[in-house]
């Protein structure tokens, strides 16, 4: 049986959404077992509204709340009894296998990192993202900002995580691995990416440069890069997406070619945002700690809740990553 | 009289595309006076299709040609007599005071930096965009490549460079400066915008953090972040942009519904991505040289380059932005 800690409290759609995709994952692996954390009236009450098994899916209360605005270190020291603080500690207990949560993103890094502590062999963690593609499958993206002024050596170590990841969860047995870079020649970049670049040579998998603009035609299966420059390019992403649709519907609303329009290409228009949101695709796992903590975007619904659990979480655990980076790094 | 030099041989559309937009350049502004920089002959062939100021405007003789696969430091050493290198000259010799090229971006900025030298107390030359945002106005980014590893000291530099450009090319009086950064709040980042956030905190316009997500809103002037950092969210933008309408192809032709909505949205959409491309909004400005570089997109047609010429160069020059950015630093 594989245990997933659920922080129920964390996102903006909170207990509620939480608890419906947690019910979704249980139907859909028998394998799976879910401790859902936090306020436990509030819970139960959203549980009455849904047929689940209740062997499988308990409740652990924890009365605390970490916002969105609390400082992560802060969270960290002073709320050690909230939803996603317990959760976490879950995991540390060798309670559960997994922890997700939708909540404050620096808080629940800081949590996994420090309650859980680094894998051994990996200097420092790294979140990944899964960056929608044209092929379909995603594409893993990491670092997006666990790290800070990341070396090469971060880097490298990062390369391996993504494709074990990208092996074991994603299904892409011989994983490509690619440098995220201003150019797709070798000797570009700055100091880092070039020595990043050396280290990575000669790698199993290991593909050379891919520049941002060719992220999302989904080339590559893993694309490195350190975390400020992950963060700012996720974001621009996210941006980008948003203005477009912000102008579409101006345009739609402009005129009555635009309506007319517009209410034809509606179901069209509909798939094509879901295909772009990245939280379709599940959450963002922080890779290089003992366990895993997965990270789902904080709008998230039920939909995406439900592949964080089974389709990410499950996986993950089932196949052992955290035990196949454990014996790589181990031997290195 | 300003006097502008035009690298004619630049660009995907060169030199027809190139010809047409300076000939709309010299229309617009009777101020200005372009010598087209290339093969005489096709050049010669070109202006025939135009009616256009002789006076204003001259033809210098350059065979050679750079190549968009020329490394910039080859094209430098081996390329004196191009188009693109003479272009530049002219610059250095006093004749012009700003030259435009649509050709190998890497060329242009070594050329730039090498020919005509670094502006007093600048340490580092930046390259700004225009991007577009959702106020109508652009927002100027800086720097998207020009230099790799910059410091702090370079960024706080190009905060001040982008303010004279946005002052005084695009008449915001009181431009406001912010630091691309993982975060809105004061001590988020890296090493690098920290000392950066330290260095501009209390200067003139300084607003603090902006994050990449909010960059199309508009709710800034001017964005300061390192040149690998600046480079891949211009490229992040761009293959986002051109993802969406990618995809919007393919709903379009999928069925009836789309075709028919396709063809009604069809203006709005056209106006769309005329709106997203930053290359309407004229070329990229090299800032910190010894005169004014400006990066048309390769891509360039006509219009493009009549608004780096008319728009960008001519009011860059009549404003003496480099007079302005000399005094101001050398008092550094």
């Amino acid at each position: 049986m594989i245990h997933v800690a659920v922080d129920a409290m964390g996102g903006d759609h909170a207990p509620a959404e939480i608890v419906a995709g947690t019910v979704m994952a249980l139907k859909e692996e028998e394998g799976l077992r879910v401790t859902l954390v936090g306020r436990e009236e509030a819970i139960a009450a959203e549980l009455e509204k849904h047929q689940y098994p209740r062997d499988r899916l308990d409740i652990l209360a924890a009365e605390e709340v970490i916002r969105d605005e609390d400082q992560p270190s802060v969270a960290l020291r002073r709320k050690k009894n909230s939803s996603m603080m317990k959760a976490i500690s879950l995991v540390k207990e060798g309670e559960a296998q997994a922890v997700i949560s939708a909540g404050n993103t620096g808080a629940l890094m800081a949590g996994g990192l420090f309650i859980l502590g680094r894998l051994g062999g990996i200097d420092r963690p790294a979140l990944a993202v899964m960056v929608p593609t044209r092929r379909g499958k995603p594409t893993v993206l990491l670092d997006v900002g666990a790290t800070m002024d990341a070396k090469g050596k971060n880097l490298i170590q990062y390369a391996r995580m993504g494709q074990v990841y990208s092996r074991r969860v994603l299904g892409n047995d011989k994983a490509g691995v690619a440098l995220l870079n201003v150019g797709a020649e070798a000797g570009k970049g700055n100091d880092l990416v070039k020595k990043a670049y050396e280290g990575l040579k000669g790698q199993e998998g290991f593909i050379g440069n891919v520049e941002a603009r060719d992220l999302m035609l989904g080339t590559v299966d893993v694309v490195v890069c350190e975390g400020f420059v992950g963060n700012m390019l996720l974001k621009a992403m996210e941006g980008t997406a948003g203005e477009i649709f912000h102008y579409v519907k101006q345009e739609v609303s402009a005129s009555w070619r635009g309506k007319l329009g517009g209410s034809l290409l509606l179901p069209g228009l509909k798939r094509l945002k879901k295909r772009l949101d990245y939280a379709e695709h599940g959450g963002a796992p922080l890779l290089g700690v003992n366990g895993l903590v997965i990270k789902a975007h904080g709008s998230s619904r039920a939909l995406a809740v439900k592949n964080a659990v089974a389709a990410q979480a499950f996986r993950f655990v089932r196949e052992d990553c955290v035990g196949e980076m454990a014996s790589y790094f181990e031997k290195q």
